[in-house]
């Protein structure tokens, strides 16, 4: 393990900065608050940076709003954890703070990560940061209390999609265990993270599922939120997030799409699957994401941009097939 | 344990029968394979009862296409394991067969078990019966093996919720570690279980939102399904089973209600809250149910119906007001 030297460098500073990404999720937000606590039990002087907002949704774990989104000048020599992010250019506006800022520790989960720091603990084998933070707290001698569990269980079920995706190993599903100890409800978090939305959502999904259409004896199938759908609903673009999921998850869909036409002749492509590689057909769009769930922006007329991307997923269909799962 | 008399009536016999109860979920049917494979395996004859269909998204379990609809005639003395079920009516009409076979051993995580076996392994702290059977496997001596894991963990997943619900406990996310040591993948399981529907599914969803209505402040909330609906969509009544949680889940809605009516002159209602005892007013209504999650069937013109049931939990609201979550 490589935490070892970190522990060394605790010893050595009374002051940290915690950093972690732009457009921060559970894990990003929950591994941050976790180890502040963790850092502020064991004497230090913590403070906590996101480049933007702390999403609605997170502000029930402790201190979420106490997240700053603006680092102070004149620092000194500050060591700074960055969490969660493969690289340092997901610290947006902050990246060059942080690079005057001292040693950086590099704390995250990604195969992508690029070993940015002066110290860098990158497991790709845990589903979360947050699993690295846990075992991190353990290496050092540090406290677990309610509160760090509370934000690591809700960054881990966050990563893991309750526990559904892929990623969750034995190890996620102890260490799940292991912090539920301290008196957590997993009905309330996950209510947070997953089953509570604002009534516009669903009347947002609601005239979404009105536009769902299908192609390919129903492989390819789609769904076309427009801006003025969200005004209507007086929605915002954000809660679109989960609906591509829905055209997912009917049987016999091979490619899951929803395009968000945002009004200023620009588009937004959602792309699930379960069986294609969505990855590579974003990558022809100018896009990227996982092999899974990946995503593309394209300009032009709503229904040629459509038709473009229904065309080519045929394509890549017939090219490849759809493979069965498991 | 209570399971040490089970283990030593597992001595004096070869051949066993398993029962499960009507309108199997997943922890029933996951449970009673589980229980069958590992007596299996311990050299025993078992057949696997269900008084009714297994629904199709279970046949993903291995041998879940081998559980029987019909208890032969002339068994002799078989000893029964009934699992899951609190009293014996659960069995259905498999009930009189199960009394005239012999020794039966109740094993159940319910409140309301009514400790009608001849040996009572009832344990209400489980999340599912397939904890209780995981214990039981470990106490008799038995083996684990891939397709007994994956049952367990497709039970206990189904019966948390996806380790959601207020019943998962440290344990339970323990056990569910250990069960995914033998190589399952839980994104398959989890598919299965909770985010794959045919398409007729999603498009009765699309029509039972346009239904959707509110009183008092958005406290109250509900969608109306129709047989006509259901119809025109080529679907099935079981998939309205999830309706009501979209209801529920909407910020500030304490509760969510889901009319079915069924075309001859009942109307099916389901009740959820996460703040409101809904099964005080089912119970009012002749239903019953779980304070989060109950239901009840009303006999009347759809439209008084409604009325009835929304008058009533006006009213239960201006009495017991609607506490807070956590």
């Amino acid at each position: 393990v490589k935490s070892a030297s970190t522990c060394s460098l605790l010893n050595r500073y009374d002051q940290f900065y915690i950093f972690t990404h732009v457009r921060p999720d559970g894990d990003a937000i929950g591994s941050s608050l976790a180890w502040g606590r963790a850092l502020r039990l064991a004497g230090k002087s913590v403070q906590i940076f996101c480049p933007g907002v702390i999403p609605d949704k997170y502000l029930f774990l402790p201190r979420a709003g106490e997240i700053r989104d603006r680092v102070p000048d004149g620092n000194g020599a500050v060591p700074a954890f960055v969490l969660d992010c493969s690289d340092l250019n997901r610290l947006d506006y902050m990246k060059e703070k942080v690079q005057e800022l001292g040693e950086i520790v590099n704390i995250d989960h990604h195969v992508t990560n690029e070993n940015f720091g002066d110290y860098n603990i990158v497991d790709t084998s845990s589903s979360a940061t947050a699993e690295i933070i846990y075992d991190l707290i353990g290496e050092c001698g540090f406290k677990l209390d309610r509160e760090i569990s509370l934000c690591l269980y809700a960054a881990i079920s966050s990563d893991t999609g309750s526990f559904k995706y892929e990623n969750t190993t034995p190890r996620t599903m102890r260490i799940a265990g292991n912090l539920l100890e301290y008196n957590l409800n997993p009905s309330v978090v996950s209510r947070k993270l997953f089953d509570e939305y604002p009534l516009s959502t669903i009347m947002l999904l609601r005239d979404a599922l009105a536009t769902l259409r299908f192609e390919e004896e129903q492989k390819i199938a789609w769904m076309s939120v427009t801006a003025e759908m969200i005004a209507v609903n007086g929605a915002r673009p954000e809660e679109l997030e989960s609906f591509v999921n829905y055209v997912r998850n009917i049987e016999g869909v091979a490619v899951g799409i929803l395009f968000y036409h945002t009004g200023n002749g620009e588009t937004k492509v959602g792309l699930r699957s379960n069986t294609v590689d969505v990855a590579a057909i974003a990558w022809e769009l100018g896009g990227g994401g996982h092999p899974r769930a990946s995503g593309c922006t394209i300009s032009g007329d709503a229904s040629t941009v459509e038709k473009k991307v229904i065309d080519l997923i045929k394509v890549f269909i017939s090219e490849n097939g759809t493979p069965a799962v498991e």
